[in-house]
């Protein structure tokens, strides 16, 4: 249980720290609400931080620990703010976001790749996508501590800022006319979406993009698991920056 | 336990059928050799079929089957032999042969990836390598039905026989010379040999490899996931064949 902190009072006191490395605040719906209670939803709001009202059955599982029907979820690592993380300098930066990617053995695979191919940062929405907890740190093989890792609220918002900060949008999508090696990616800073296994991108996402591209399917058979997805997109921008420094 | 056959009747029975599905036989060293025995024993000798001898304790968690001491592995899909393979006509084809490969999910995953590339055929040692399982079954989604999955007993025995057949041996290796991007895979058939995340390729297949590959690392950072490290390999052959098709 190293990904729970239980209770009000030790809840209140991790917002309060604002450490940045809350993932959810779950509150059960028929416990009363107190100052204390107030007081973690007003931190929740001010700090962008998601907290959800759920029926008690979703607290049977921590039924041995004091939680008082409140429980944060955290993360072993910081999260960095867009905004601090745009206003440093970046010259032909890579920054990958994930659109609903749920499984953390995949967001650990993707932040090793991610990693290895020197992308700056991993952008990962606070709803409807995977979280970094304890599993995704384990199966990143210690990848996590050599990125940095965004969380955002609205994923259309936090592309249009960096659209104003002249970072250009790529949007993995099955339908694109382009092939993902057609891009040039070696004179831009670009931020490359990767959405669900299933689903892709989200609409809303491909519209707002700048460019999209798909991997070719040569077997009539469109089923790359997310992480391998990205590994070959994000090889390739490596592969032409490299040719161009080498020349 | 679908992946399982207990008994010495029912596992001389599925060597007798002789439909290459069988992984592995276990038997129990503290069991009475009968002709039974003896003609498991010989059935997978003649058939190529690793069979071990274990202690007892390593039959503990079946004991609610009536095993006997023996138990058959069992895939869920045949496996096909390489002679076949060659034989059949190849041009300008691609295998991935694995090596050290312990993962049920990294199989899955890479068996997904090889179906999207194209690549005609995954090998698998039948030692020392994860073998086909309904896990590996269920993490490919679908893909093991679309790629012939050969099983064989001696990989380099195996790299030697393809490369009398005209085929180019490639392996994976971190401290190769060459970019996976500076050889030209659109003339050759060629088997991709990707080893263990932290073994890599042995020393014995490196040898006998007529390239060596790597994947440059951004951030003197080198754990990339096999089947991430596959993919950018792998794509980029796509990349390669499809750019020479459209001139």
């Amino acid at each position: 249980m190293n990904d729970t902190i239980f209770g009000k009072n030790s809840v209140l006191e991790a917002l309060e720290t604002n450490d940045r490395n809350i993932n959810k605040v779950i509150i059960s719906n028929n416990i009363h609400t107190d100052g204390k209670i107030s007081k973690i939803k007003e931190l929740c709001q001010k700090q962008g931080i998601v907290f959800q009202f759920l029926p008690k059955e979703n607290f049977t599982q921590y039924s041995q620990y004091n939680h008082q029907g409140v429980i944060a979820h955290i993360s072993p690592i910081k999260y960095l703010d867009l905004e601090e993380f745009l206003s440093k300098e970046h010259n032909n930066s890579s920054v990958v976001m994930l659109d609903g990617v749920e499984d953390a053995h995949n967001l650990g695979a993707i932040i090793r790749t991610c990693v290895c191919a020197g992308v700056e940062a991993v952008i990962i929405p606070s709803r409807r996508n995977i979280q970094v907890n304890s599993t995704v740190e384990k199966t990143s093989a210690g990848a996590i501590n050599h990125i940095q890792i965004i969380k955002v609220n609205s994923p259309i918002s936090a592309l249009q800022q960096m659209q104003k900060n002249n970072w250009w949008v790529i949007a993995a999508e099955a339908n694109a006319k382009d092939n993902y090696y057609d891009i040039n990616y070696t004179d831009m800073n670009y931020v490359l979406v990767m959405g669900a296994e299933h689903a892709g991108v989200s609409q809303s996402i491909i519209k707002l993009s700048d460019f999209q591209v798909k991997i070719p399917m040569m077997n009539n058979f469109n089923s790359l698991n997310v992480s391998n997805a990205l590994s070959a997109i994000i090889f390739e921008s490596v592969r032409q920056k490299n040719i161009k420094k080498d020349k």
